[in-house]
C-alpha cells in the first residue's frame, strides 16, 4: 500500500531526492566513498557545502548582506542562541506568544534577559495570530521574535508586524521554502531542517551581517554566530550528510520552478483540504480563517472518541501521522512541500468515506 | 579503482552498514517511508532509538548507573557542556594538555570557570602523553579532563591517571569502540560520532547518573544533561538518521565479535603499520612508542617536499586523505574500526614502492 506521511516533522521528503540519495549512498560521483565518509575538509564535500548554500541563496533571493549558516541543535538551540547573540544592547526583546514553540522560545530567552510580550493568542487556544500594532513596540529592545507558522495550532502570519525598525527574528521551521518571503524584512531567520528542508540535525540560520559577531566575550564558541560566519559553518565538523540531503532538496526545488511554483502548489493543496473542511458537516478546521497555515491543517470532529477512530481508520488508507499534537488532540495534516497533491486527494477520499459512515 | 579512505573524520564506515542503509533508504521495514521521514515520536523510530542505545550499552558493558545520551554539536559542544554542567561545586577543574583538541576543550572551559593544567606535552609537539601522578590532583576540583586519543598527534593514554577520586571526563571521539574500556573508571565519556560510530552530527555522551542534572537553573535547556536524561534525548527532535546509522554500526560490531574482536583487529592493523615504519629508513613515526595510538598513525619522511609528493602519489594507489593535519604536516593514517586490513597492506605496498623510488 502506498503510504502518505502527514507527519509534522521529521516529514516526507521528495521521492526524487531519496532516489538520488540511494543511488549515491555508497559511492558519490568519482570519490569512491559515501558522502557520510567524506572529510569535511575534502574538495568533494566543500563543493556540496557551497552548492547547498548557493542554491538556498538563489531559492530565497538572499541579499549579499545576509549570511547563510548551517548549525546543529534544531530550533530549540536557536531559542538560546538568539538571545545569547542578539540581546546585547538593551538586554531585552519582544516575544509574541502564538503557540507552544513560541512559549518555549520565550522561556529560554527569559533565562538570558528581559522578555516583553506585546500580544498573545493563548486566550483562544492559539487559534489565531493576534493583531500587532506599531504602538506595541515602543520600548527599547534588541529585537522582536515571532513564530511565523505555528505547527501545532495550524496558524501563520500572513503579514509582518511594523516593529518601528526593531529587527524581526523569526522561527520559520515549519514554513520556510513554502512561500515567497522578502529576506530583507528580517534580521534573522532560523529553521530546523526536518520539515521543509531535509533530515533532522541541520538548522538553517539566515542572519543580517550586522547582527552576527555581537556575542559577549565568554560565549561558548558553538553558540556564537560570529564563529559560524568566520568559519563558513565549519568551525567544527558540520552535519555533512544532512547538509548534503538538504542540498539535494534545494536543487530539486530549483529544478521544479523554485519557490513561486512551490507556493502555487502549496496553496492549491491547502485550498483543496480547507474547501472540503468548510463544506463538511462533520469536520471543523480549528484555526481562524484569516490566519490559516498552508503547511499544517488542524481539524476536529468535535468528538474525541471519533477523532481517535478517524486516526486509526486512516491508516487503512495509507494515511499516517495524521493525529494532532498531544497537547491539542484532534487531527493535523502536515502538508509540506514534499506532500503530493495525490496525498491530499487520498485524505479527502478517506474523510468522505469516514463521514458517510459516521 | 578501490579507494582506501584514511580520513581522520568523518571517516570510512563498514561497507555492510552502508549496503544496509542503501537497501533501506527509501522504505524502512514495513513503514513505507525512509528513516529520514519518520516522526521521532513514531513507534518505528522509537525502536531504532532504543535499540541503538541498548546495543551501545551491550558493546561497552555500560553499568546501569550510567545514562547514554545522543546530543548534537560534536565534541566542540561538549567542550562547553561539560563545564556548564559539572563545574558546579568547586567551579574549577583539571585539564591535561595533550594536543589541539585538549587545548580547545581547555579554552572553552576557561570561559566558564577555573582551569588547572597538571601536565602538558606541548614542549615536544604533543608527541607523548605526560606522566600523571596522584600528587598533581590535590586541589579541590570538579573533575579531571583528558583527551584519550589525540587524533592530530597520534598518541593515546594506555592507562588512566589516579585522580584521587576526582571524576575523569574523557574525550573519546577518536577511539571509542576501538578497544575495551571500563566505563566505571569514568565520570563522563563523550565522543563525536564521525570517526568510529557513524555520520557527523551525532555525539554520544555516557554520564554517571549522579553527574547529570546539576546544571545551574538558568542553563539553556539544550546544554543541560538533565534535560536529555529526563527526555531520553528527545527533548527536541534528535538527529534521527545519524542515530539510525550509528545503530547499524553498533549492531554490526555486535554481530562481529564486539569490542574484543575489534580491539584484536585494530592492534593487528596498527602493528603491521608500526612494524613497517620502525623497519623503514625513510619514514619515521612521530609519536613516542609507549603512547602510540592504534587509531591515528602519524609519520614523516623528514622532508616536507617529499611528504607532499607522498600524499599526491598515494592517490594513484587509491589511498586518500593521508595528509597530516595542517598544524603538523607529514602524514597521518587514520585506521578506525572500519578500515580493513587490506587498506593497511595497500598502504604499506605503496610506502615500499615510494621508498624504493625516493
Amino acid at each position: 500500500m502506498k503510504i502518505y506521511n502527514f507527519s509534522a516533522g521529521p516529514a516526507c521528503l521528495p521521492k526524487a531526492v531519496l532516489r538520488q540519495a540511494r543511488r549515491e549512498l555508497m559511492f558519490y560521483g568519482e570519490s569512491g566513498m559515501s558522502v557520510m565518509e567524506m572529510s569535511h575538509r575534502s574538495a568533494d564535500y566543500e563543493e556540496i557545502h557551497e552548492k547547498a548554500k548557493a542554491d538556498l541563496r538563489k531559492l530565497l533571493s538572499i541579499p549579499d548582506n545576509y549570511h547563510v549558516l548551517f548549525i546543529q541543535g534544531g530550533a530549540s538551540m536557536q531559542f538560546s542562541m538568539v538571545p545569547v547573540n542578539l540581546m546585547t544592547e538593551h538586554r531585552r526583546a519582544y516575544y509574541v506568544k502564538t503557540g507552544e514553540f513560541a512559549k518555549k522560545a520565550l522561556a529560554e530567552a527569559k533565562k538570558l534577559g528581559g522578555v516583553m510580550v506585546p500580544a498573545s493568542s493563548e486566550d483562544r487556544a492559539f487559534a489565531y495570530i493576534p493583531e500587532l500594532k506599531k504602538e506595541m513596540f515602543t520600548e527599547p529592545a534588541d529585537y522582536v521574535h515571532i513564530t511565523q507558522n505555528n505547527t501545532i495550532y495550524g496558524t501563520r502570519y500572513t503579514k509582518l508586524p511594523d516593529t518601528g525598525g526593531l529587527p524581526i527574528v523569526t522561527d520559520m521551521s515549519s514554513n520556510i521554502l513554502s512561500e515567497k518571503i522578502n529576506v530583507s524584512d528580517y534580521g534573522l531567520i532560523y529553521a530546523g531542517a526536518q520539515k521543509n528542508i531535509g533530515p533532522a540535525g541541520v538548522t538553517v540560520v539566515i542572519i543580517r551581517e550586522d547582527l552576527a559577531g555581537k556575542a559577549p566575550e565568554n560565549t561558548p564558541s558553538m553558540l556564537d554566530y560570529g564563529v559560524y560566519v568566520k568559519n563558513d559553518s565549519m568551525y567544527n565538523t558540520p552535519p555533512t550528510y544532512g547538509i548534503y540531503i538538504s542540498g539535494l532538496v534545494f536543487s530539486h526545488l530549483l529544478k521544479n520552478g523554485g519557490i513561486e511554483a512551490m507556493q502555487a502548489y502549496n496553496e492549491k493543496k491547502a485550498a483543496l483540504l480547507y474547501d472540503y473542511l468548510d463544506s463538511s458537516s462533520l469536520y471543523k478546521a480549528t484555526a481562524d480563517k484569516k490566519d490559516r497555515s498552508i503547511m499544517n491543517i488542524t481539524f476536529v470532529t468535535g468528538d474525541a472518541a471519533l477523532d481517535k477512530r478517524f486516526v486509526a481508520e486512516a491508516k487503512t488508507y495509507g494515511i499516517v501521522n495524521i493525529k494532532g499534537h498531544r497537547s491539542v488532540g484532534g487531527m493535523r495534516a502536515s502538508i509540506y512541500n514534499a506532500m503530493p497533491v495525490e496525498g491530499i486527494k487520498k485524505l479527502i477520499e478517506f474523510m468522505k468515506d469516514f463521514e458517510r459512515k459516521a
